[in-house]
């Protein structure tokens, strides 16, 4: 059975120890969403054409936390990113009433660990910042699944969904 | 129809001001969850009763997560917690072979605005950590959906989902 | 001839105590600018009515820095402000090919001490990013100059430039 | 037996809650020390008459770290410290070819909970730079012991040692 | 026309892939200054000859603003630093009652892109932090302007203003 | 005599180049212990059979911390640790009523600076972590001596206690 590899001789948590695993470019992609009532998702969508809208500051969030990732993930990493970018997309329902904007995170680095947890923060950080900025309009928004889409680079192998 | 209420008179995002606004004790509590596969769910489980185990780094990552929440959501004041609280639970199908651990968590403030904020991030940075240390063993694990379960204090009424 | 506060009794730096200090509502707003030339002045300009300006992440950037003062100026006292606003303006010389964007923060706070550096810091990160997102096109632009303009609340008096 | 407080109704760390406890002005004082060899001691001796002398940097990097307290100490609640006052003293046996600064800081907040963390923790950042700063001389200094000396206010009485 | 590189194809803000750029030694000087009133000016500079002075305080919070830069700056690039240099120097023109104190950091990496940003903040950092302890005495202090004045190495050529 | 590094041509404090030095793996061991009474001995000793116990929180804390150093001291580089990994162990005299935890860490990196800052930080964010989880039960406890016990990689030599 495969190992949880963060655990020391002691049984208890470490960061695990990189220093010989090759430098190779890196790159992963999260997939996350949010549901939103018709109201909401009007007023994002039209505020995409507008400076300051919900879906630019929600985006820089999302690129200020992949920065962080390995101040909010315990046994993470610090890894320096080399590029990070966060898109957007609608996935809508009018029939059911149903809207969702779906947020995907590409991060990149040229280290010796990948960047999956870097992309799944993006993609939390990102989707909680549209909660923030819309629950005074209305709190039952629901956040994720988020989930990795893709990882290349390093030893272990290719990730696809 | 509702206003979102980041945005200042140049229709940019601002922190909206709190200045007169009471102060109270507000709590609020938030639901997340991670599906996993049966083999990390057994190490998950069974790792419950050793030092070190993947949730009890899970859930402080989950708690310091909750204090840097204004730092990582753009417009969210900053506000001095008094209590935070996170639980696990199971929710396992043995015949679906499908196996979640559910993410709560309950967090508290006695201030001018809400702490919805604070517990949403503490979900998703708990969730987030349970990844990291499981994705040695597999990558297809989900996130969510994060949800807010309920909020009380503050003008704008209770939430109950 | 007045004292610098900031000394303690051994001639060293220290966080000043304000610990017998009334609370009140104070506010301060600052002013900053950056000097940029026609093409980026157009860039700027005609970001203003796209997705993801300019403006519209250094605005983030000054609000998050605003939250990061206390921990970016070595004796600020750390506060939960409860508002920070930025906005801006043009100031156009097109005869003298001068173009200028201003930048105003107002920031308040209800507290025991003034809020005069956080109305600064945001200013100045905010004057930081757009030379950062705009150094591809031109390194010569100039930030400044950066003063406070108005501060009001607290013992110490009202300030107006 | 008394009981510790950090966990809960699961057996897992929490961060307490403190929402119905009253605001009281606080005050601790923690004291820790370094041993360091005669050529240490005797530069940043004289360093304090000269401007960037090894103990201001040390003193600044204190203060800093009181404020980060509640992001490096887990179940830490995030306190606005009111004050912070950090002081040097030296103990020197000439015979015995002893040389030891000791550090003091005396933190204090108006608010729900104590600051003993923020004290021991300033005085703990404060030695760990007094040794980053000379170790290029002599990796052999030793830091600590490491003790809280008073604190005072709040309910559970106070603390002389 | 030259095109702002921080925009990705949905027209939003992204930090720049720079995965396949050369790592090469970096270095960027900036300047700034701050105007001080006679009295100020005079504080500062006696102090220069104490420990704890003003200078060396600000300059502590240059050097470790240079590390924050990629957490204050949304797009920015997060570097791993090998050396900051900050130094002072003073501008009078006691007949116009003028009193000035200019700041320059020197900052260097060796990675895969510039350090004027991390300069620009240093320096920035450094003017706020005088302004933060002076504004006791005098809050009509001027901060800026602030420039780049040099950057060597890395494919995009040098600049000397 | 040897020279404190850290000061420039103006006397002043700077973080020292290197950007001339070669990478390699390098390592650093540091150690730290606290005091407890029987009381805490007993709980925390007990608790690590159970999940969330004290040395658990402790830990994370202290791997936390390594990653914060170059936040925490202000004239250390920031580095990108490669492992991190903390045991502990203990010090029990019954007859002489006396109970100590000792704290291990030991820190790699491939780079061009040692890791003793970042080790010795570790041990003292774990010590600190402890003493905050038990101070309910008693205020008495000591923390350190802490010390660097061994340290190789790099061009000045290793180190060993």
């Amino acid at each position: 059975m495969a190992k949880l590899t963060h655990f020391n001789e002691q049984g208890r948590a470490q960061m695990v120890d990189i220093s010989r695993k090759e430098e190779s470019v890196r790159v992963a992609i999260a997939l996350s969403s949010i549901k939103v009532n018709k109201e909401i998702y009007e007023e994002i969508k039209n505020g995409t054409n507008k400076k300051g809208d919900v879906l630019s500051v929600a985006q820089v969030a999302g690129i200020m936390a992949a920065k962080q990732t390995s101040n909010i993930i315990p046994m993470c990493h610090p890894i320096s990113l080399t590029g990070v970018n966060i898109s957007f997309d609608y996935n809508v329902d009018n029939e059911a009433d149903q809207y969702e904007i779906t947020i995907q995170a590409e991060v990149k680095t040229k280290g010796s660990t990948g960047v999956e947890m870097e992309a799944l923060t993006a993609v939390s950080a990102t989707a909680l910042t549209i909660y923030d900025m819309c629950k005074a309009v209305d709190k039952n928004m629901i956040i994720g699944p988020t989930m990795l889409m893709k990882k290349t680079g390093g030893k272990s192998g290719d990730f696809l969904r």
